[in-house]
């Protein structure tokens, strides 16, 4: 049993931006040549998350408009009064979606649906360079 | 330190069922005989959900009534003009509820709470055979 | 590689308490000398969750309002018929939220970004003495 830390750096463009890391998370597992087991994807920060969904333009509107709805950004946060950032819907979006994700994987591939892709969804309002570990437990 | 991939197929009735899948989770670690570690849910599929709660018919309505709520299933998706098939909400709300929990156990048995149960949500608009992964990590 | 299970209890003043346990993450990680892994989090029991925020004030009156929004505590919830406790909205809240964390490290030490803490969300309409598990795997 062996475990990999790999760091990666996505570059962003701020609020809405949902990113396919799913080529990624395939690459890391071919490198290690690790044939079962997990691998964990969490991202440093608390304005962004990790979750998986079929990645196409349609979807990708839709959950910009469901986040937009139930923590919208033109609303006024107690969090812009601490710092005058103005990102408080970021914070309250990254909140609730979490930072990680864990997918188990067997014959070195990730055991994702067809349709599922794993995706970095930023929230900040303005671009961010983010850190991502993805950490590999198996043999 | 051992890893057990085990895989079950849950035929579920579509959007809205909850299943509780904690007894299957007790017979995996069972089977595995052993007796610390971590246990890995992992659905696969992008209109699917994983998450623990008190499996109760009050609650199972409260449940829905919330989704519902904050995903309406009678608003339009641009997913659905996508692939015409009309399930742009069990993607939205699949997305922000994830697709997997990680519980830890001891004594072979689960760390959950006396109510707290392990749920399998079915978000899309029809029946489906659900494949999921218990991944078993321990000694 | 090694698995340690810590058990560590905390009180909390019921619904809307958001408690930092980053400080009990960290010294779980000190006592155990282990330098690489990951460390899972998971409250026992369906009516708290863990997450990771910026724990700040004018963010945690974010957090609270924007919970009452989408789960309001005065609407009437099924469950409460079943049991008659009243806490249909926590065990909602709890539902979506999620009962678990798990953070990679290395060098001993978490991988969270600086503004990003690990936060115990209590949405019980009561103070709760809750247990949480601590579980670190790595080597």
């Amino acid at each position: 049993m062996r475990i990999i830390n790999d760091t990666i750096t996505i570059n962003t463009r701020g609020s809405g931006d949902l990113i396919n890391i799913t080529g990624e998370i395939s690459g890391a597992l071919d490198r290690s040549g690790l044939q079962i087991g997990n691998l964990t994807v969490f991202v440093s920060g608390s304005t962004a998350g990790v979750t998986t969904l079929e990645y196409e333009p349609g979807l990708i509107r839709d959950i910009r408009e469901f986040y937009e709805r139930i923590a919208p950004s033109e609303k006024h946060y107690h969090h812009d009064d601490t710092w005058g950032d103005a990102n408080g819907f970021s914070h309250v979006r990254a909140a609730f979606t979490g930072p990680f994700l864990t997918i188990p994987f067997q014959n070195g591939k990730p055991l994702l649906g067809t349709w599922q892709q794993v995706v970095l969804a930023e929230f900040d309002n303005r671009p961010r360079k983010r850190q991502l570990t993805l950490q590999i437990i198996g043999e």
